[in-house]
């Protein structure tokens, strides 16, 4: 019989569905990493020596050279091609039932590594730790511009999750708005607070860690789980084990225990899939917030390996071939 | 500039990008309507002959013949391979922050057309209302069923839009819950009318008739739009005029006409884009709400042009390449 599950954050219910249950070696998957299947290899904006066909630098770390030069670890630049544009007022504006709100924002890149073909599986676990560092910087500097509620990260890795270019990056945007997947856990987390005074991220951490059903790894500050209702086979998420509404207030500590989960993480999920196609998004506090004691910032990791059948898009509901509690397990016993 | 554009039912914003913006001609697709690109012709259930195949018919609409054997136009049975079981007892339980029920539902596929060739857009206008019937059909047959709280009908048109069978069908799916998106409009047009006492779609419709902007095409009982704040290049909402919270109150007369405005949309969408993947859903409310004064239902079709950028699943939060202004005036101008 196959099982209806409730997320508790945002109330979507997913089936698990039995009848349709794939084992995980049926989802590995031969997707080169390559942006196009059938694309020569060809320039790279991203690889060293071409620091100048790039938007300038907004951050770089790097041990010698001069800004937009070679010589860096990791590089962020302005999106050439951004989907907001960075100077401009905030304009709200309505039409009858309809508002509106000028395009501001700002579009970045985080070019990882100028290793063309490293992925983040395969940089150091000190240049992962620079990723997650990096992060944190262009929060802070952008946290500063009144107009931005919410700063967005994510990562593109693989043609069909989106990437553009092949060569390892992550993205920010930054946005007058709050998006709605993040409002929706702001209010569901908020519902379960004003009933229990308590937050319910750690009241799944606590469950997860006493259950020990859906726990992939953890160690003394994160947990790394395949969620209870989860959209997708081989969704993972990671969250810190102290109660944390902001991303950008982990410790030096935190995220360097944060980059050696995430990135094992990361390699469970190549070795399980065979490379898959995956994204992954920071969740955090709108920057306008206070420290919420009902919001705890987390990582939600979604591989691309089933097709997203089609009603799912436009009905919120997921029929799922894989419990959690299989891929859990799986990813437990990997090796590396 | 791009426009940032909240939709006023559910709050998602969608950034309408002018910097990536691309003309209705850069969609146009090649996608063969096949299953797989790679397959042969093989055998179908769904052809004339292989009735014993599936499971037995739950409907069908027949000249003449035996249930079960050749000599229907139509035909609806339950999926051979469900999502959910129709046996069952509702079963809620929790554990700790966690709720789940079990797998109980219809999960049924209508068979649009004996013909293995046939599309939505090549079967006769008579066909394509018998369609909406059998939808109607089943709604009413299985609203009898308390266990159900919700029916939901959509269709996976195209490989890559989820479908796993060429032949054309639609899927029907009874849920002992009601579907997240579905739950949102429920949630948005309440608040609308809590406070305007008015219903948010009415006023949707009295406005886009009025701007004579995004309208598709239009005739005594419906409308096709380009919704303000579409999350897809080429997104169009079928709207009925007449306020109405079930589909399955329509009236002969508008079957008759939403068969035909539907057909025509569709048809402009396939010489728009070249016969595109799509997906479709219905809208309705949960059959066992009364006829709300708030909602409305309608037909939500989404197009598959552009690859679902990954942070999009992530965040609820869409770039759209297309202003539905441009989409909308480019369908209204096609003659077919």
């Amino acid at each position: 019989m196959p099982e209806l599950r409730k997320d508790p954050i945002v109330g979507r219910w997913v089936i698990i569905s039995t009848e349709r249950s794939q084992r995980p070696t049926d989802l590995k998957t031969n997707e080169p990493k390559k942006e196009d299947p059938d694309a020569k290899p060809k320039f790279c904006p991203f690889d060293y020596g071409n620091e100048h066909i790039t938007p300038p630098e907004v951050l770089a770390y790097r041990k010698d050279g001069n800004p937009n030069t070679q010589g860096w670890s990791l590089r962020v630049v302005p999106n050439k091609f951004p989907a907001l544009m960075i100077e401009g007022e905030l304009n709200r504006r309505g039409k009858g039932v309809y508002d509106m709100l000028s395009g501001v924002g700002a579009h970045e890149v985080i070019i990882e590594t100028p290793d063309h073909n490293a992925t983040l599986t395969t940089i150091s676990d000190i240049q992962f730790q620079d990723v997650l560092w990096s992060y944190r910087d262009r929060i802070m500097d952008l946290k500063k511009d009144k107009r931005f509620r919410y700063i967005l990260i994510f990562k593109n890795h693989g043609f069909k999750a989106g990437a553009s270019l092949e060569h390892s990056h992550s993205q920010l945007i930054a946005l007058p708005i709050i998006p709605k997947a993040v409002m929706e856990e702001l209010n569901g987390s908020k519902e379960y607070y004003d009933y229990k005074e308590r937050c319910l991220y750690c009241d799944i951490v606590a469950q997860e860690i006493a259950e020990q059903k859906r726990v992939v790894m953890e160690n003394e500050d994160f947990i790394t789980i395949c969620p209870f209702a989860p959209r997708f086979p081989f969704e993972m998420w990671i969250l810190p084990k102290r109660h944390d509404a902001h991303f950008e207030d982990a410790t030096k500590h935190e995220i360097s225990n944060l980059g050696s989960l995430f990135q094992t993480s990361l390699k469970k999920l190549d070795k399980a899939l065979g490379d898959p196609p995956y994204n992954f998004m920071l969740h955090t506090s709108p920057v306008v917030m206070p420290d919420l004691p009902y919001y705890h910032w987390h990582i939600e990791i979604t591989p691309r390996v089933t097709r997203l059948a089609g009603f799912e898009r436009g009905s919120g509901f997921y029929i799922n071939p894989t419990a959690p509690e299989v891929s859990a397990q799986f990813l437990r016993d990997i090796k590396l």
